[in-house]
């Protein structure tokens, strides 16, 4: 390997530190999507109407399940919960099965949204990191302006969703 | 411990061995829920209106989850899809959050259905076993009645849902 390689060997190393490494600075943190949350389990399902128009799913790491099924408030710090959303459209194939125009299903995927628990890092929101994904990349990162509405349900530590059996 | 207590002992070890044991008969299979089922992955997600107004979940266990990911059709045998609904109600709390009348979120559970795949043992209805519960009792247990609308999408492997990403 010459000297070129190296080097390049070298800076992708440590541009991979940077991007991905648990080192990250605090401005670039929340800028991935937490690996894996697609595995994560349900926690509940909702519709949104009006502009949004979409159909969602809630899902949470272990810690955050565990707080979900026990009623353990406040999550602890490491729980994290995602809300996956897609275009809400009809379902021709289902109404077709029931007879009448009823079913809707996700279309395309519109975001993913994420609450990221760690009470003393995001104390200026509840201990929570609120950041919106489009397509992958962070799109609505701004902590604050979400947490102005969930200050609503302080109460459950937060979090809007309830956890369905 | 005297006779009679042995007795009802042994009565009730081979009582669960007929209803939770492996070598359950055919007659009462499908009689209980998948274990574990409520902590598989998300396939997605739908609404249906009318009659049944609820808001659903469906999930996979692995075999199945890996089937849609990969988009390998048929399904292979021991793969499990459930669909569970809840009652679709408005959320007061999400409303005020949007500020306006928008937000459904899951109610009371309504049932869980499953579809059970081995190709020989259910050949007769596409390879699947179809069947409802609810409150965890087997309430809908006619494959056959299911299946008259599942072979609506027959090219799908009789399975109506899609993977949503």
């Amino acid at each position: 390997m010459n000297r070129s390689r190296w080097f390049f060997l070298l800076a992708a190393l440590m541009a991979g530190a940077t991007a991905y490494g648990e080192d990250t600075p605090a401005t670039n943190e929340g800028e991935r999507m937490p690996a894996g949350y697609r595995d994560w389990k349900l926690i509940s399902v909702a519709h949104e109407e009006g502009g949004l128009n979409d159909i969602r799913a809630i899902l949470g790491n272990d810690a955050a399940i565990n707080a979900f099924r026990t009623g353990g408030l406040p999550f602890p710090d490491g729980a994290i919960i995602a809300r996956l959303a897609w275009r809400y459209v009809p379902s021709d194939k289902n109404n077709k099965a029931f007879g009448r125009a009823q079913s809707f299903v996700a279309g395309p995927p519109t975001n993913v949204q994420f609450m990221i628990k760690d009470s003393k890092r995001y104390a200026a929101t509840g201990g929570w990191k609120l950041i919106q994904f489009e397509d992958t990349r962070p799109a609505h990162a701004d902590a604050k302006a979400c947490f102005a509405c969930h200050v609503l349900v302080q109460d459950r530590d937060f979090v809007f969703s309830r956890y369905s059996p």
